[in-house]
């Protein structure tokens, strides 16, 4: 029911994503009548692999994720997160208010053993491949343990859902020589270097889109910054572009000439394929899609919740972390005293 | 002497800029024969505009700041830090070690008396101009006086540059609903508000480059990696424009065609019109060059320099220092306390 578009784009998403997996199934969960109106505008009658269950609520894209999580016990949030909670569903994809999501996930799901705080992690285009970027603004005050769960859940994803045995992880800092970052990222750094995980040691913010480490992890704050100013950026680029092909006729007629670059080049940029942010650290699978998502970005969500639940994500960091509490020895982050 | 090309780069780029700006003089300080060297390549004597100071020695560009503070007396930074100092020079521009150069500076030239830390601030192109943004890195932990402080400094040299009254400030946040920042920044909104400045309120990474406030305030954590991601993804986008125009015949053809286009792109989202970091807070001017500046990289951060002379910078920052304790009132931020 979430995002900018609702079931308008959801649903047709949800129907395409099935054609190109046969292998998964689907639950609507949301409001009966949207729902089945948007079934019916596409010829699709409920069926085993696109089954419809009720909800009689919906969060609001502005609403408290406090009153939304006290309150609206039938939204179509909560019900999905139920039924990955009651093993009906093995991942969650939701385009609504991500606040919500996250405390409503969190409540629901609970985090996994060893685990103090969800984070939110993105995957993001780099010179040669791509890289896992996290937390993205679950977190706006992390210790260095929390750092350093970041990365073991960072490692874990990409290697359950790439194959990457061992993946490398970037721990983000600043690079003025005077200053070697504060005081949390310093001690972050100590607690991986004798973490048993591969630890790259510090990178800057160019190493992210130089694709320097598989996984990038800083706190929530710097995070959001970093993919906020990146979308900036892009839009301020992308403008700058349009506006230089269309200044003069000659301009206009090297753009035509031009097209198929331009466009081979924007489907290499196209932001919808990384769309769908993982909520790392809880006892199921959720998918945060981005709000104003199109049918092609949803389905990319969708995409990366069945990613993960066929790699195993979820076993795969319950075991790590344990091996992480064996690495760390006396420095194992202690989820009570964390918390 | 500094940055990753020495005299070789500094000194035709001073010779370059004395042309285009006849008010200006530059005293040349540094090695004697490494200059001379340079300037007798370009046929050219010293002259009372183009004076030559010399230094014994040279801070290296991966030296520890507290040693070349210490040790390095006569390095041509602390002689050219020390030339603004006494007043024979207004402006000191180096493309050296930032570390030493904010240390050394901050050591030699002292902070304006209530501001208790120097920020390093640039400027980035937007949609529709540019912004300055501040700090960048010179502070890493800051409290929320000291993110007024810099919005006060930042606004203070856009309206000493650019005669523009008044300009807008925006303070970096991050926009998931269920969080509002951290706790500094939301002390930091409180004192903006009654600070009489022209306050925008929080912004997002997205508006750095969307231009939504004259002045952009952060730490200098997340002014850094803001800054480092985005030549990161620059760089990454202009590597793909770059492949997809050669990947197949047509593709050059076209390439060739859209040349002068893509030309006018560059001219226009060229880094090193924006190059040259204020160093704002010290009773003095000093403009901080990249390393890796060219001639004409470095010819715009001399041209940073003059602007801010000729602007009265310096006196402004002291006039609205005043001005902020008197509207701020018992928030005074104590330059005692404070430190």
């Amino acid at each position: 029911m979430g995002g900018d578009h609702g079931p308008h784009v959801t649903v047709p998403s949800a129907v395409e994503y099935l054609r190109q997996d046969p292998e998964a199934d689907i639950i609507l969960v949301g409001i009966p009548d949207a729902i089945e109106a948007e079934l019916h505008a596409l010829k699709i009658a409920p069926n085993p692999r696109l089954r419809l269950h009720p909800a009689s609520e919906v969060v609001g894209m502005d609403e408290s994720p406090a009153l939304a999580l006290r309150n609206k016990k039938d939204s179509s949030m909560r019900i999905a997160i139920n039924l990955v909670k009651s093993g009906e569903a093995q991942a969650c994809i939701s385009a609504g208010n991500t606040g919500a999501l996250l405390a409503t996930s969190r409540f629901v799901l609970k985090t996994i053993p060893g685990i103090d705080r969800p984070a939110l992690a993105v995957v993001l285009p780099t010179i040669s491949g791509h890289t896992y970027v996290l937390d993205l603004g679950a977190n706006v005050n992390c210790t260095a343990e929390h750092l350093l769960q970041f990365g073991m859940m960072g490692a874990t994803l990409v290697s359950s859902v790439e194959q990457k045995p061992n993946p490398s992880i970037g721990l983000l800092n600043i690079g003025e020589e005077d200053i070697k970052g504060n005081d949390i990222v310093k001690q972050a750094a100590e607690l991986f270097r004798s973490s048993g995980l591969n630890f790259y040691g510090n990178i800057e913010g160019d190493d992210i889109y130089r694709g320097t480490t598989n996984v990038v992890v800083c706190d929530g704050f710097v995070g959001n910054v970093a993919l906020k100013t990146s979308e900036g950026l892009a839009q301020m680029l992308a403008s700058y572009l349009r506006e230089e092909f269309k200044r003069t006729p000659f301009s206009k007629l090297a753009g035509w000439v031009a097209l198929p670059v331009i466009n081979a080049f924007k489907r290499r940029v196209d932001h919808r394929r990384y769309n769908g942010a993982s909520l790392l650290g809880l006892r199921g699978i959720v998918i945060k899609s981005h709000g104003s998502a199109d049918s092609f970005a949803f389905r990319c969500a969708i995409g990366r919740a069945a990613g993960e639940v066929r790699g195993g994500m979820l076993r795969h960091i319950g075991e790590h972390v344990e091996q992480l509490r064996h690495n760390i020895g006396q420095n194992i982050p202690n989820p009570a005293s964390a918390k």
